[in-house]
């Protein structure tokens, strides 16, 4: 199946944003097996748009259109796709339904505009956004179909994951069928797993293995093409055993809508122990990606922000003179915040994460530098040290991986 | 002048690698005042490429290609477009040196494929590049002038301003100069906003009005089309007075790399006051927020993650009979933790979140009900109750924003 996507915003003309829904559409179809030959972006312009439909439908057997579904009069997606197949726009009652109980639960008014939100196109099937209010469209006409969704990425994946693609996938042939696995690397980087792996990507057609480097992760998919879900299964299996027997050391988990944090908590909850934290360069980045899990309340009681070094002594009880003769970023320091975060809540695991964010160097080391204590009941404390790079963000992001992936491994049974 | 992009690579198609080069040139494009009406991403292929520059020849004057000029066989960019303006490939004198320097400096053997990034299009301006191998050329065929980069960003940005940039500023009228400047809100949505400013933005058409939405905010860009700069400066100064007239209550900021976080801790600084915060639904991500920006030791000392209700007793010392009789989603919980982390650590501002985060109700109550207490020194403390829509990650999100913007209006003296 032919396809291609067209982005409009004139914001993405002017350079304001990137057009990051153009590469996760991609991904999602190839992987579909639907072949995209062309991205466009234009502007929020009735005349240019309904003149590249009529391109797209010369050539696509599938039009994805993002952008342009909102309650403004620049958002004109819907109106002009209505007019190009010719159909009017009708509302959709069950988004109705949801616009009218967003403006009564969050006590907003709400103005005329919104209803052209839960507008689609008549003959079409609805696709329901569970994350924002306009609803999206998937209709055919002339041997062309064309799938409407959102702008905002927020709004388009989560859209496209649980209401478009399982409708796409009925559109596509069986025998194309591809099914693929995500595997989920953590500490190391890219450029040293394609080469570990390097003889086995370049021989391995079918399954194809694509590396993907994210801040602080890599992620393999294994996509095979196949004709039955048994054949393939034992197909991904197959090469998954023979990247295990190379890089297994650093994989955490699988899939799409996993993360570190998921898999840490996953374990707490599997052994039953709780952990707490005491923060300082990270400053409740930690807590709050274990808050981000749903449930994490099984496992995760709370505790510290000790940004200053007072709030250390104050809040943690860690004696005055230990921090003066060791300063914070000290493996001494990580290790009494650990302690006491551990003590003080009573929890199984205390992380700490001491040291320094920049952009400006602390107690004369620099950005980067930054200690990270595990305490386990029942177990010696400890510190390590690691140099993380890049900006403030990223250094800080680093350090809280690396504590996820300590206290996964301290979890496990293994450091 | 009208201006389009194409970006030539298989890679973009599949979802592997994000358009940035695109966004980039759009936004150095516009600010010398050349619109940009397409983005178009076309794969390794030389019919599809050669359409393309068909149809672009018909409505662009300025076509900027990006990707395929390296050494390999599927770099084909310059083969196609020499072939649409029916020139010849040359050898530059320049870039060949440069070529062979490189490879002798590397004491690596060259590969007679190299010598094709030597080759510009006969007749065109050479584009050499500063940090590769692959010369671009700028060439004017039929009124239509082809401008080709490289794909590796890192070669097309510093190659685009210090040798095409000039080459373009000299075929850009001068009266065509863009000014542009951002106006941020928070707590008005963006269709409320556009309403508000309908009139107002029907009428203009320069400077125009363009707004953005964010998670959580909305932003206006106003850009006026200038011969002079004072004159640019008085004309967005009158548009945003008459912004500001309308929905100056939401303001919070001037542009891009603003953050309501930001604006909330340069007021305490101006004011030089403290602030601490004991989270429950937020688990850490309002104090981490704070730690995102530079220097935020000045006025963050640190706080609390009091997750569950036990941690509320024993870290911030609230009476378990407060607890009991109100429950943790209460005015009376949000204000005790507020107090309780204000005196527990000496600071002039406690902010407190207790509510659910969903996806399951608490206490009786749905998911995105949120209390945000403020306490402040010499002053009665408050709480506000909110009712937050869309998901856990969007409800948690929501109410850091919004108690971002009550201590910011707090500080600034007004509620």
């Amino acid at each position: 199946m032919k396809a291609e996507i067209i982005a409009v915003g004139t914001e993405l003309l002017l350079g304001q944003v990137v057009n990051t829904n153009a590469t996760f559409l991609s991904e999602e179809l190839a992987s579909l097996g639907i072949e995209v030959y062309y991205h466009t972006v234009v502007g929020d312009n009735p005349t240019r748009l309904e003149e590249l439909l009529g391109e797209a439908e010369k050539r696509s057997e599938l039009v994805v259109l993002c952008g342009g579904l909102g309650p403004t009069d620049d958002d004109l997606t819907k109106d002009v796709v209505a007019k190009h197949v010719q159909h009017n726009l009708v509302q959709n009652q069950q988004a109705l339904e949801k616009l009218k109980q967003f403006f009564t639960f969050s006590k907003r008014k709400m103005t005329e505009n919104n209803l052209r939100q839960t507008l689609i196109i008549e003959g079409g099937t609805v696709i329901q956004n569970p994350t924002g209010l306009a609803a999206g469209t998937l209709i055919t006409e002339r041997d062309t179909s064309y799938l409407l969704l959102p702008g905002p990425p927020n709004e388009l994946k989560p859209m496209f994951h649980q209401n478009a693609r399982p409708l796409l996938e009925m559109m596509v042939p069986q025998q194309e069928q591809l099914m693929s696995k995500v595997l989920r690397f953590y500490g190391i980087g890219e450029s040293q797993l394609v080469t570990d792996l390097k003889e086995l990507m370049d021989a391995q057609t079918n399954p194809t293995i694509a590396p993907y480097a994210k801040p602080n992760e890599v992620t393999l998919r294994l996509t095979a093409k196949v004709s039955g879900k048994e054949k393939g299964e034992a197909m991904l299996s197959a090469v998954e055993a023979q990247i295990m027997e190379k890089v297994g050391a650093y994989f955490y988990g699988y899939g799409d809508e996993n993360s570190l944090a998921k898999v840490t908590v996953e374990q707490l909850k599997e052994k039953r122990k709780t952990i707490t934290a005491a923060e300082s360069l990270t400053a409740g980045l930690f807590q709050s990606t274990l808050g981000d899990i749903p449930g994490v309340s099984e496992v995760f009681v709370g505790g510290f922000v000790t940004y200053s070094k007072e709030m250390k002594e104050q809040l943690l009880k860690i004696p005055h003179d230990l921090l003066d003769k060791n300063g914070v970023v000290s493996e001494a320091c990580a290790i009494a915040m650990a302690e006491q975060a551990r003590k003080l809540t009573g929890a199984d695991y205390g992380v700490s994460f001491t040291g320094v964010a920049g952009p400006d160097e602390l107690e004369n080391q620099p950005a980067g530098t930054v200690w990270i204590g595990i305490a386990e009941k029942d177990k010696p404390t400890f510190a390590e040290l690691h140099h993380f790079t890049r900006d403030r963000k990223y250094i800080r992001h680093s350090a809280v991986m690396k504590g996820l992936d300590l206290i996964r491994r301290s979890v496990k049974g293994k450091k």
